[in-house]
């Protein structure tokens, strides 16, 4: 079996996203500071529909790194979009169908955690399924999709803090981007020394960011 | 003039301290946990008065550096200790003269930002004056003290973000424990992206810490 990890940017204060998330702004306010750093990265933009973009510096050999050998993706409503309350209630945003349009970069099946059952989702070469039964379901249907590959979280913070306390990540990496948010969400919430053991495997940066990657100790 | 310049040790979480602080236990609780990668030091332990360490790990070059060319430092009232109000008002901390004992291991002048008046305080090689003028007062009496070397801004929280938001910081480097604490006092807090630019110059691990270093674009 494949691998639970997740790879996520963070800010130097600690924040994954801005305050203030609205359907037009997911990253919330000054979120999209902690991504600059991707935005240039031709492994990022082919999959986004763009062309161009550096193909030959440590950050874009790290990107292409966290999305290989990745088989399937769990990630929270939030992360997903569409307000709160059963789906389609929300009137901010309306019968949303995720911030990615026709053709998700995912490429993968992905796992929405939600406490309220909706119907597959297919976009393109993703399809979206939603999973009532909590995180180890979720973990549990990524895994058989993945078919021995890894499973990725793609977040929230909530649902990582989530699997952490659970004690199912295996390893994880956080790209630290050189900017304090002040406000906003952050990626560790509630969680302790005796909650997660961590070894740091690597560190590695460039003028754009900072690579982390930790090692879930067992 | 030399820099004005910070390393502190803190949690993947952000944290430089834990909770509940008090005369026996100056790091709060877990705090010692962001720390271990220090107290195994050769140049830790000698002006700590132990013996013993390594001496030829990368902590040791990164810990050596973060001493050299060090000519005087600033410190808040709660990184000296002693309570709240004026000094010995406080009767859990009675007629505190700091965590250090009688041969701190500074051996340079310090300044102690405090609302309280109080007379210089001598202990062995290092000095302990005590600024009420605010923080550019402790910064100009700190650089004339250091005459021409760096002035190290030895803690806490609050004081680093006070000399941050004035944009008086040159450089500084935070030691990332791989723990997370949860609880505590961050090191960055009220400073967003509009405050502060940064730049990372340096990121380097060992299975203990991971040293990130950074620049501040003025």
């Amino acid at each position: 079996m494949g691998k639970l990890r997740f790879d996520i940017s963070m800010s130097l204060d600690g924040f994954i996203a801005g305050p203030n998330m609205t359907p037009g702004k997911g990253l919330g306010e000054n979120g999209d500071l902690l991504h600059q750093w991707v935005f240039r990265l031709a492994s990022w933009r082919a999959p986004h529909g763009e062309s161009g973009g550096e193909t030959d510096d440590v950050d874009e050999q790290v990107f292409k790194e966290s999305t290989q050998d990745v088989g399937a993706i769990v990630m929270g409503r939030h992360m997903f979009g569409g307000g709160e309350g059963p789906w389609g209630s929300d009137e901010a945003w309306g019968d949303w169908e995720g911030w990615w349009g026709d053709e998700p970069p995912f490429h993968n099946p992905v796992f929405v955690l939600t406490h309220h059952p909706r119907e597959q989702l297919v976009k393109g070469a993703t399809t979206f399924t939603f999973v009532t039964g909590g995180v180890e379901s979720a973990l549990e249907q990524a895994q058989a999709a993945a078919d021995g590959r890894d499973v990725s979280i793609g977040g929230g913070a909530n649902v990582v803090q989530q699997y952490l306390a659970a004690g199912l990540v295996d390893e994880f990496q956080v790209h630290v981007a050189p900017v304090l948010l002040g406000e906003g969400v952050r990626l560790f919430e509630g969680l302790g020394p005796d909650d997660v053991k961590l070894e740091c495997t690597r560190a590695i940066h460039s003028p754009a960011v900072t690579h982390l990657k930790y090692r879930v100790v067992k």
